[in-house]
Formats: structure tokens, sequence, C-alpha cells
């Protein structure tokens, strides 16, 4: 990921209705201002009859942004798309919430400083202090946020605070084992990504790797997906599964679904970082 | 597979209460009757406290399978085994149900002809008529018996005649897409396997590739099983998976789906031929 | 795949020199001429600037080939595109040489028959007498031509002649043991396809799977190919794995790896057939 | 790993040529001291006629292991075998060396504190300061040893005292880049573990990213083996692969490389330290 060419390069995503003509007015329009397609992905739901465009534009100088998009939103306007465009060199703020497992914030803390992920990270929020060293050693503040068992609003409310307090963009469950109050999916909906360590929607809820363990099931997974208030039920960004057999018993279970969880937690919060997932209805395009 | 050593191998299987020295005490039985191992597993499930078992014996001439088993009914007695031994050069006889789908029984019925399944297949059975020619070009009788929407029983007795007639140890499920009654899974019990098109336990029931279009997994897969009464809650022998991604419609499901369950069938179904799975409670051990 | 709809679809592959501008050219001409793009695939290979792009462009009636072509070869000259435009209603013609291995043969014919490879298969060639009933089975004539050990040109001119005679757009060699003479492979190049039973560039040459047996490698492999004069070295289309371990001995490798080579071949020729091979130097773009 | 009962368990390994009544004699002699196959797997090659065999044995406080060692002389001297048993509670100790690259180390780190790996790891050595504050934050003192371009002999001196002194029952070169001396191959024979960042035999020597990429293969790969004077033609213990295509670079390459190769170095030095790897002439049995 050695950047050396210093030019700006821009990430555009749309989401509209299908119709006739719409890969050659976007690409026209960033054309005819002097961009450059460094990549450029779309695909069309036949089924509900709706587009879906990625693109990423160099071509700096002679592409300005700004005269751009204020040319591009009337295109925008007559298709009714929804889009958005951003600056690659301008990071996401990636707020992690962890609890006691180590793994899932382990292996983000460590693609991070490698540089894999296009992000920030201004802090880390637990409701454990075990993994504070393990942050802080990474350069990032850490917030220890206890939750009873009863009445956790007080502490969704200075979570709420914490993370707003810090711009964040993106919020990660790794594996954050509670669940988001409603209010808090709402306000963060596709902005809220959990790792769940099942192969959903096999063994939705609580002790996943138990009932895979009682079931015999030859395979384990885990999903990265987006939060809604129907738990475990949201749109699904990544999964992947690991072999398992007889011979595994369900700590085995645990300790390889730990590999699945964080490489499969990594890749989805990597896609959501270069705006490759783009939601419709409770599915995602996934442009890799 | 060729086999030019003509001399006889026995298949052993033992499952028991674990107990210490049972290795010692099979090995050293057949040890003492002339048998080498020529390939040899055993599992200990500490959980439920339970022993498996599976020897692949040789040695003939000085092996002599009746004065063994003799012997060794006394030590299964005293360890309280369920045990078996059966000879490698008398195949099992498969008895193959299908539908109108074509992949799975196409698929097997190559590997048989390709000496990948040790078997004979004695029938194919159907409620339709277009697999028949498949059949009859691999030289095995076809035979239709048509399945009414309404009152089955008549059909279901007619297909247990043919089963019996030809003296079937196993039954398949080759994509046959009617649900076998109770007294069939009972009579057939740990005989009677199925191919699921789905990842069990996720989309259970009917549509399974539909449900998972639906849902946005973006893995799909397929799970080979014995059949209980328990619709789709058998044993698993064997499960596979293949990713998917948003270009995929339903019918690329479907398509991709064939191709995981007809590869599943045949590995559980050759698994089981050489006696690989033991069953206990409602898991798998499969010595692979 | 049933295709209820019976306006035709076209299939475009255009492979150029990358300038700015290429996809709004080609969408806008497409679009210009009453063309939707029922699915659109482009990418730049900034290493050697170069440019990919493949659109299945539907739009009937209003979209109309023969106009539109004329006014794009306008738009290709000017980029210098090397283009092409199919009607994905005419199939291709595939002629089959098989030799005495039947799995790649019978896998083939069965996609084929279940309508999952878009060609027609005019005839299958083979040194062998073996495989005839299958190939005849399946409606497709056979032709016999034995290869003798020295002086094999007059076999190979009698091959090319039924293959020119049967008028084949691209030529599959399945488990075909014969190396091609260079001038068949500079005839048929980019056409001719072949499937190398290793992983290739692991295992070059003759007996893969002893060498792989040898040098216990964990897992085996096959590579389907465009075949070129420099022997297993040309453009790789497909490659897939299979897990072995100690307990494989050579005859277990072949016939895992009998698995892996038909399926691979199957899916880079599907992948061929649909036009989504570009091939640029010595590497492919595959738009999955 | 919770490891709640306190009792001992030893593993025991034993390679032999292939006789009849092996796993009799093996098991009879643990049976008889009174211990218990906590886990035993054998394996016998019958190309090469050799036998062996792993057993986790428990069974204390009945259990001796030294009257067991000293009986079971007798057995193995008997049937020539090499054999070996050890106390699962005393970890091995692991020296690791490093170069610039973090992903093996950190990854190596995090497992060893999680518990995954049953060693001690009594130093870290690199060429590189880079690394220092990575294994020192986890407790683990790191030696810089500088090798010069030229005449590294006094460097590997220094590193072979430091290992010595550290009293290293393995050697994991994690990605260090320097080609060990023959006198350290052979010094540390099937104790020196190495990860190669390719499919090997695919891509032997440097830059295997770079030749994977210039021969545009859809699959790259990583494997872990022991290192002999034949540079990367050592034992294989683990291999795996991770699916590429062509609109990743080089620089993917070695992104996506870099996940493959740290799981393939972890998951083999894991069956390494729990004794599932036999070395057979240049090949393993692993059992796992």
């Amino acid at each position: 990921m050695d950047n050396s060419d210093p030019s700006p390069e821009y990430t555009m995503v749309i989401s509209s209705p299908d119709r006739s003509g719409l890969v050659a007015a976007v690409a026209s329009s960033i054309a005819k201002h002097g961009g450059t397609l460094v990549e450029s992905h779309n695909h069309t739901d036949h089924q509900h009859q709706w587009f879906f465009m990625r693109n990423v534009i160099g071509g700096a100088p002679s592409f300005d942004r700004e005269s751009f998009c204020k040319d591009f939103s009337d295109i925008a306007a007559e298709h009714a798309m929804e889009w958005s465009l951003s600056d690659n060199d301008t990071p996401e703020r990636v707020v992690i919430l962890a609890s006691h497992a180590s793994h899932c914030l382990a292996d983000l803390l460590y693609r991070w400083k490698a540089g894999e992920l296009r992000c920030a990270i201004p802090c880390v929020i637990s409701n454990h202090e075990n993994l504070r060293s393990m942050a802080e050693w990474h350069g990032i503040p850490f917030h220890y946020v206890p939750v009873p068992k009863t009445d956790k609003r007080e502490a969704f409310d200075q979570m709420e605070a914490i993370i707003d307090r810090h711009d964040a963009d993106t919020v990660v469950l790794a594996r954050y084992m509670q669940i988001m109050p409603p209010h808090l999916c709402d306000k963060y909906a596709r902005r809220l990504i959990n790792i769940h360590h099942s192969f959903l929607p096999s063994f939705i809820g609580a002790n996943p790797y138990q009932k895979a363990y009682d079931r015999g099931v030859k395979l384990i997974g885990a999903t990265c997906h987006y939060v809604t208030t129907d738990l475990d039920e949201g749109p699904i960004i990544e999964q992947d599964v690991v072999r398992v057999d007889h011979s595994n018993n369900k700590d085995d279970l645990v300790r390889l679904g730990r590999d699945v969880e964080r490489s499969v937690l990594s890749r989805g919060l990597r896609y959501h970082l270069e705006r490759r997932v783009l939601v419709h209805g409770n599915k995602t395009v996934v442009f890799t």
C-alpha cells in the first residue's frame, strides 16, 4: 500500500432505480470533468430493478471535486440517485467496542497498524479493563464503560457520548457481547458493524458454538453484518467457514471459530471502509 | 483402486462405553488371530464417555474370519460393544431414489461406474420417467413409481416392496423430493441417506435457495445426513459450501448448489459404504 | 437458465490501451443505440496501461446490432480497441478431444445436457474407443483417431480436418494426453483449452500426481489454461485445489484430483464460452 | 483450553518398520501400566512399510512414567522403534527469528498469549530493531543481531549462542529472510521450522509474489516446512491457499499472502508442538 502517487482519488457510490443509460451518464460526467476511472464496478439487480455503482476516480489536478459534485447533482436528481463521493485520503473514524475476548480487537489493531485498514481509530470502548494495555500499546485511547446487568441505559448513554465526541463514522462491535439498544441501532444504521460467531442464519442467538457442537455440523462459520433492530437479522457483509470434525470438542470450535471471526470481521470492515458495500433492503452488494 | 492383491480385507467397526484398555483388547485379539491392521482409527468422546473404532483388517490366509468373530464375541460382550465385521469384497447393495433432477443421480452413477463407490446398485426408483434412460444406459433397472399428491401410502408400499425385493442395504435419496413416511425412516434407520440442499441447520424445509437468496448469504451449502423422523434433523455425515455474491440470482444459486449437492452426497455415501461413519446419539464420527 | 424472455442479448468484449473516457465512450454508444447494460464489467491494468471491458447488452427491439457495430467501429478505431460483439443465442461450437479417462468428458457432457454450458458440441474425438458409447448416448458423434507413438503427423492432420469440418470455435483437451503440435497451438490460439492435472506451475510435465505424492504436498490442484507452444505455460483461466494428507496414497490423489480437474475445466470452459475471459500477454482477466 | 484436570498427560510418538501387532503391543503396554488412551492415531505407509503412532496417555496416578518407559524400551528395541514420550505440562522452548515483517511474529505472539500454542518463548531474535517493542510488550526478551551482506558467519555464531543459551527445543523462522547456514540446518534438524511465502513447489526462491503475479495464477499460498540444507525442499508440514484474481496487483498478493502465511505457520507450529508431526524421509505424517 505504498502510495507514492500523491494525487487525490475519490470513491463514488451510487444506488438508484435502474434505467437505461445510467453507466453512460455517470461515466460521461466523470470524463467531462477530467476524471479517470481507476476502478469501476456496477451491478443491476434485475429482480428489484435497482442499480448500484462504485467508481474510484482519479485525474487530478484536472478533476475538480466541487465543480463535479455540483454538476452531478443534477444528474443524480434526474435519476433519483442516492449517491456520495468521498476523498480516499480522508480516512473514516472507527470506534471499536470490545468486551473481554481479545482476538477480534487484536486483529483489527494489527491490520490498522499495518496499513491494511483505511481508517483512524480514535478510541476503544470496553465493559472490561483487560484489553486496555493492548489498545494503549497501539497508541489508542481506551474507555472503560461497565454495563450493569440491569438498567443499562446510563452505560449506553455514556458510550453514545464517547462515540459522538470522537466523531465516529463507523462503530464496530468486535465481539462486544451486549445487545445494542434500538435507538442506537437506528442512529448508527449502516454504520454499525457486528461479527456474529456463527454462519447465520444457523444458530441465531447465544452460544452458537455449543449449538454447533450439539448439532454435529461439519463446518462452523462467522458472519459480519450491519446491525439492525432485528437481532442477528441485519444485512450480511461477509461470511466464511472452517471445517471441523468429531475430534473437535466445544473448546476446539471456539478456538477455530476465533480465526474465522477475526478474518471475516477484518474483511467486512475493509470492504465497508473502502465503500465497497452498498445496502439495498436487507441485502448487500459488495464490489470486491 | 486397482486391487491386484486378491487377499481379502475386512472392515470392523466398534462403538461402546469408554473404558481403559479397549484399543489394546481389540488390537491384541486381531493380532492373536494373525490379522494385520491395514488402517486403524479410534476416537473417544470424553464428554459422553463413548469409544469408537474402525479397523481395516488384512492378514489372510492366516486370519480366519469365523474363528476371530467367535473369539471376539466374548470381548465385545465383556465391554458392551456394538460391533460388526464386514468383508470388503462384498459390496453393499444401494437403491437410489430420485425425482426429476438429474445431477445427483448422474454423479453417483458416474462414480459407481468409475469404481469410486464400493457398492452394487440393484435399481433406481423414481416418481418421474425422465431419468430412465440414464439409469438404463448404466445397465441399472429403473422403476417408475408415481407418487400422488394425496394418499401416498400405496406408492410408498410399492417402493418398500421394490427396495426389499432388491435386498437393499442402503437407500439413498438423491434429491428425491418426497418426505419419507415415519415407518420407513425407522425401518431403514442409519441406512437411509439424504442430501439436503442447504447448509443445515440454515434454511430448514422447502425452497432453501430462495431463502438463501432472500437472506443475502455469502455462502451456500449442502448437507448429507441420515434420515430420521425429525425432518432435516438427522445425524450429519458431510457438509460443504460454495461462495456466492450479489451478482448471483436465484437460478445461479441453484446451479452452483447442484455442484455442492452432488459432491457432498457422493462423499457422504462413500464414507458410509466404507463404514467410516459411526452414529452416536444424533451425531456422527467420520473416520476419513 | 429458463430463458422466458425471447429478446436477444449480445456480449461485447473490448481490450485496448487505457485512456481516459473509455467507459463513457462505450456506454454512451450503447445507450445511444437503445441498448441496455444487462451486465457490465471493466478492469484497468495500471501496470500495463491496458483496458478491458465486457458488456452484456439487451434492449431489443430498439437496439439494432448492425447499426451499432457500424457506428462503434469508429470509436474502436479511434481508441485502438480490439473488440467483438457476439449474439448470446448463437452458441459456440466446441469440439472435445479426450483420451481414455472419462471424468472430464462425462462432466462436460452432463453440464452441456443440463444447459449449463452455452455451446453446441458437434463431435468428440479420441485416440481410444472406450468413450464412444458415452458420447453417442448424449447424441454426439464420436471420431476415433488413433495416434501412433512415432510420426503422429497424419493423426493430427486428420483431427485438424475433423475439427475444421465441424466448424469448431473452441477445442477442449479434456485430459487428452497428447501434446498438440505447434502449428495447431498457433492455429487455435486462445481457442484451445487444456486441463492440467496439477496446480501449475507446480509439477509441470508428466505424472504430476506421482510428483505431488513424492513431494508430500498438503494440497493438490488442477489448472485450466489456454494452450500455447510453451507446454504448460499458457494463460491460466482457472485453478483450484483440494486438501490431501499422509493417509492418501497416489491412487487417492488421482481420485481426488479427478474431481478438481473436472470442476476446474467446466468452470474455465464456462467462463470462456460466456466470453468472460480476456487474454493479454500471458495472463487473463476473468470477469465472473 | 482451561485445563481444570490437574492429572498429567503424556504424548508418545513412535516411528518404526511396519510389522504385524504393533498397535496391540503398544496399546497393551500402556494399558498394563494403567495408562489410558486420551487420543490415539496410527498410520501405516504401505509403500515404504513404515509405521507411525501418536498416543496421548492419561491415567495418573496409576500410570507411572518411569516404570512404563523402562518396560517399553524392550518393546521398542524388539521392533526397532524410534520413540519418545514427553510430558504435556512441560512446554517446548521456542525461539523465534524474525526480520522486518511483523505479521507472522504478531500472530505467533498473539496465539501464545491466548494459550493456543503449548510453548514458552524465551526470546525473539531479529536482524532489525523494529519489532522490539512488540516482543517486549508481550514480556519476551528481544535480541538484535544484525546480519551483514557479506561474511555472515559471526552473526550466525552469535544467534546460535543465543538459541543455545535459551535452551531452545524449536527454532521458528517467522519470515526471517536470511538463508540458514548448512551447519545450523543440520544441528536443528526437524526442530527448525520455516514459513515460505508460496505454495511450494511453485515459485521456489526469492520474490514468489512477483512471480505469481507475473504468471497470473488464480490462487496463492504459503508453506510451513522443516528446514533442510536443500533450500525450500524440506518436509512440508502444512500449506494453504487463497483465491486471487486479475484485479489484485502485486501489493494485493503480498497483503493477501500475509494472512495465509501467518495462519499456515501458526497451524504448522501448533502441530509440531503437540507432536502431531512425524517425519519420514522427506515427508511428514501429521495426525490432526
